[in-house]
C-alpha cells in the first residue's frame, strides 16, 4: 500500500474511528486501525467486536493494499504531524513508512489479515433519523443506562421503531428515561443498543442538518452519516415491559413547577453535604413539597447540614420525599427547559420530572425515591 | 463571629488561599482555612507549614471572632453559592453556620486556637520585584528544579539577591536553568525558595503592572502583593556551586540557530517513539549538528523509528549527541523566542540553549547529555 493524504483528512478519519479501538489485550489486533487503500478510496476501520466504526474518505492511491497500524499509537502520531501532505507506505507486512517534510517514521503493525471482517449491513429495518433531535434524546436517553455489565440489557438504550417514530427507553431500575424522535422508513421492531454505540454516534454527528440512517436486524444495527460508518451489535434479551411502570395519570397527587437551575443549585450545595464519600453512602436530599416551596435538606453527621428554600407552585398533597441528589441533577441537567414540572405519585413511590413546556413534554424521567431507615 | 460578605468577595479570598490547604492528615487543623474577623478587616489564612498564604479584604464584621473552616469543602461550598450577600456565623467553637437568601447550611469546624500563628514579617532583605519580568522568570527557571525531596535543596530555586538584580536559579543536576529579574531594595543574600511557593505566587500575581514586596530573614521569607501575603519558609543547606558547571564562552564548539517551534514539533513526535513507558527508559533523542541542518533520531526495537531533517544555522564542528527529549522540549517552551540558540561544548559535555534575540539572553539552558551505551 502506498497512499499521500493530507494530514488534516488523515487527523479526520484517524480521530473518528479511533473510539472503537478495544481497550482490552485479549486480541491485540483490536487495538489497531485498519486502513485499507481500494479503488480511490481509503477506509479506517477500528472495532472492539461490540461496536465497530469506518470512515471512508478520498486518497491519492499509489498502491493499493491495507495494513493495520497500532491505533492509539498512531493517533497520537497522526495529531502531531506538520500540516503537509503525507506519505503512508507499507514496508514488508508488518511495518509503515510515514513520510512527511524532509522527515519519516516507521512504525510496528499488526498483519492486516487478521483484522476480523465487518458484516455487510442487511435487514428489514430501513429508514433515517434526522441528526438534530437524535443527538438530543440519547444525550437525554443514555443518562438513565445502567454502567455496571451485571444485566447487560439494562447498559443499552430501548429503541422502539413503529410508525413515524422512534421511543428511546434506558432505566438502572432506579430511574427510567424516556423519549421520541421521527423516524421515516419502514419495519418495526424493538432493539436493545448499547448505550456507547449512540453516544459515540452522537457525538461525531456534528452537522445537525443531517440524517443517519438506520439498517437493520436482530442481531446487527448500522448507522451511516456521511462517510461514516457504525455497525452495532444488538443487545440480546428480554427487556422489562417499561409501560408497566409508568404512572397512569390518575396516581399524580402532588404538581409542581420550580426553576430549574435554582433546584440544581440547591442540589449541588446539598451534594457537598450528603455525599459521604468516606462511607459510600448515597448523596440522600430530602425534599418537602409544600405550599408554594420547595424545601430541600440534607444532614450528615461531621459533614453538616442543609437546608434550602425554593419559590415552587404546588399543587395537591403536601408530601415528603427522599432522593439521590445525583440522580435528580442528572435528569435535570438534560432537560432544557428554564422551568420544570415534577410530579409526585406518593413519598415512596415513583415521581416524574418533565420540561414544563409543552412542546417539550415528549421527553419524561421517572425516579424512585430512596428509603431512608431511622 | 458573624460577618456578611458579597459571594464574589469570599470566592476570591478563599481561592486566594486554598492552595496553601495542607493535603496530609497529620494534624488535621492544617486542612483547614482560618477566617479571623476584627477591625473592619476579614483575614483568610491557610498553611502546610512549608507555606502559608494570606489575603485581607473588607467585610462588614457584625461580631469579631474567628473560625477554622474545612479549607476544600468550604472551597467546594463557596464556589456553589448563589451570588448573593452570604453570611457567616460562628455556632459555638466548632460549627459555621452560612446562611444565603432563604437557605442555610453549617459546617462543622476546626478549633480556632489550634491553628498556627504565622511568625511577622521580618528581616534584613527588603525590596520589590516587578511582577511581570518575576513571573517570566519563576516559569522559566522552576522547570529545572527538582521534583523528589531526596535532596530538598533541589527542590527549592535559589535567589541570589545583589545589587539591582536577583538572579535565580534551578537544577536537578540533570540540567540547570538560569535568569535574572530586576530588583530594587537593600541587601545581599542567597535564599533558596521552595518552588511550589514562587509558583503559588507567580500564579496569583495577576496584575503585571504591581510589584511585589519582599522581605526575607535566614529562615523565612514574606511576599506581600495587593492584600496577599506568602509566608515561605527558606530551604537550609548548602547550594551547589552553579557558576563551576557554567562552560567558559570558548569551551563552546558549536553553534546551532533552529526554529524553536519547528523543534519542539520534531522533539514531541519523536517521543511518541522513544517514551518507552513499559521499560521506563528515558525518551532519549539523537541530535545531529551538520552543516545546514539538524538532524534528529530515536528509535526503539517494538516501538519504531523516527529520522527527522530540520534547517539550522550551524557553526563549527559537526557533533551527534544524545538527549532527553522532555528536557529539550521543557526549556524550548519557556523560551519565548522564535528561534533558539543551542550551543554545545562536545558530544558528552553541557550544551547551552538560548533565546537568539539580545535582549531575551539573560535566561539561559544548561543540559546535560545522557550517555548511551551501545
Amino acid at each position: 500500500m502506498k497512499v499521500n493524504i493530507q494530514k488534516e483528512d488523515l487527523l479526520y478519519a484517524v480521530q473518528a474511528v479511533e473510539r472503537a479501538v478495544s481497550n482490552k489485550n485479549t486480541l491485540p489486533v483490536l487495538g489497531g486501525i485498519l486502513i485499507t487503500a481500494k479503488d480511490g478510496l481509503l477506509s479506517f476501520r477500528a472495532t472492539d467486536l461490540e461496536m465497530a466504526m469506518e470512515c471512508v474518505i478520498n486518497g491519492d492511491i499509489v498502491e493499493e493494499g491495507e495494513v493495520a497500524v497500532p491505533g492509539r499509537k498512531f493517533a497520537g502520531i497522526t495529531r502531531l504531524l506538520p500540516s503537509a501532505n503525507i506519505s503512508l507506505e507499507s514496508m514488508g507486512r508488518e511495518q509503515l513508512l510515514v513520510e512527511y517534510e524532509r522527515s519519516q517514521m516507521s512504525v510496528p503493525c499488526f498483519l492486516a489479515e487478521e483484522f476480523p471482517a465487518l458484516p455487510q449491513p442487511e435487514g428489514e429495518i430501513q429508514g433515517t433519523i434526522p441528526v438534530k433531535p437524535f443527538r438530543r434524546l440519547v444525550r437525554q436517553v443514555s443518562i438513565a443506562a445502567a454502567n455496571d455489565e451485571v444485566r447487560p440489557v439494562f447498559t443499552g438504550i430501548l429503541l422502539e421503531i413503529s410508525g413515524d417514530k422512534i421511543t428511546m427507553v434506558a432505566t438502572d431500575t432506579h430511574r427510567l428515561a424516556k423519549g421520541v424522535c421521527p423516524w421515516q422508513g419502514q419495519g418495526e421492531a424493538s432493539l436493545i443498543i448499547p448505550c456507547r454505540t449512540l453516544q459515540e454516534i452522537a457525538r461525531l454527528a456534528v452537522n445537525e442538518e443531517d440524517e443517519i440512517v438506520l439498517t437493520a436486524n436482530r442481531n446487527q444495527a448500522y448507522f451511516h452519516l456521511g462517510n461514516l460508518t457504525f455497525t452495532s451489535r444488538v443487545i440480546t434479551g428480554q427487556y422489562p415491559d417499561y409501560k408497566q411502570v409508568l404512572p397512569a395519570d390518575n396516581l399524580f397527587c402532588c404538581h409542581s413547577l420550580i426553576n430549574n437551575q435554582r433546584l440544581c443549585n440547591a442540589l449541588e450545595r446539598a451534594s457537598l453535604i450528603s455525599r459521604d464519600v468516606t462511607r459510600g453512602k448515597g448523596n440522600i436530599v430530602r425534599l418537602t413539597f409544600e405550599g408554594d416551596k420547595l424545601l430541600l435538606a440534607a444532614e450528615v453527621p461531621d459533614e453538616g447540614t442543609i437546608k434550602e428554600e425554593l419559590p415552587a407552585e404546588i399543587e395537591g398533597e403536601t408530601l415528603v420525599s427522599n432522593y439521590n441528589a445525583r440522580y435528580l441533577l442528572e435528569a435535570l441537567k438534560v432537560i432544557e427547559d428554564d422551568m420544570v414540572c415534577f410530579r409526585l405519585t406518593g413519598s415512596t413511590t415513583p415521581g416524574v420530572i418533565e420540561a414544563a413546556t409543552e412542546e417539550n413534554k415528549d421527553y419524561m424521567y421517572l425516579v424512585l425515591p430512596v428509603r431512608v431507615s431511622r
